[in-house]
C-alpha cells in the first residue's frame, strides 16, 4: 500500500490547518494519482504531529511513504525539521520505505499557476 | 501596460528571497500570460516593498497592475497586510488599476501539482 504525507508548518489559526487538511482530501479524491492513501501532517502547532501521521499510515497498512513539504522555500523546516522528524520513523520502521518529495516552491509548474491566478483576476478588465 | 507583481513574505534568508525573485523572471520569460512585466516585491525583510515595487512599475508605464500572493493560507499576511500595503499606492495613484489576485493556496491547481510532486518522487520504486 502506497501512502502520500502532506506535510505544512501548521498555525495557531486551526483555519489555515483545516485548508490544509481539506487540500488533502481534494488530493485524495483525484482519480489515478497512484496513491491509496493521502493525508496531512504539521510540523507544529497543529496535529498530528509528521511522526504520528506517519505511524498512523503505517498502522493503515502503508508500505511506501511519499512526504511532500507544501513549503515555499527551503528554509531550516525543509531543510533540517522535516527530514528529523521523518527519521524518527524510518528508525522505528525500517521495513518501510518513506522518502521526501521536493517541496512545492520547487515545482516546475508553479510559473504557470501564478500566471493562471493573475490571469484570471485580470480578465474582468 | 499591463503588469504582475509577485508578492512574498521575504526571509532572512537571502537564499529565499532570490528564489521568489527568479520565480518572477521565470514568469516573465513564459510567453503569451499577457502581463507586459513581471516583477517581485515583499512584504517584509527584503526589497522592493510592495509600495516600492508598484511604483517602479508605474514609473515604467504600468496602467494596470495585479498582485498575486505568493502566500498558502489566508493569515493576517493576506487578509490585512498586503491590502494595507497596496492601498498606499492606490491612494498615491487613483489613475493606476491595481487589484489583488487571489493567494497562491486557492489555486484549483494545487492537488494535482502536489500529486505531481509525490508521484516523481515515488515514481523510482
Amino acid at each position: 500500500m502506497k501512502a502520500l504525507l502532506l506535510v505544512a508548518h501548521g498555525s495557531r489559526r486551526e483555519g489555515s490547518n483545516e485548508e490544509v487538511r481539506a487540500l488533502a482530501r481534494s488530493m485524495a479524491a483525484r482519480v489515478d494519482h497512484g496513491f491509496d492513501k493521502v493525508e496531512a501532517a504539521f510540523l507544529e502547532l497543529a496535529e498530528p504531529s509528521i511522526p504520528d501521521g506517519l505511524r498512523a499510515l503505517i498502522a493503515s497498512g502503508a508500505e511506501r511513504i511519499t512526504v511532500v513539504p507544501y513549503f515555499l522555500s527551503a528554509g531550516r523546516h525543509v531543510v533540517e525539521d522535516i527530514p528529523a522528524e521523518v527519521q524518527k520513523v524510518v528508525a522505528e520502521h525500517p521495513d518501510v520505505a518513506i522518502q521526501v518529495a521536493p517541496y512545492l516552491g520547487t515545482s516546475d509548474v508553479m510559473p504557470e499557476l501564478l500566471l493562471g491566478l493573475g490571469a484570471r483576476q485580470g480578465s474582468s478588465d
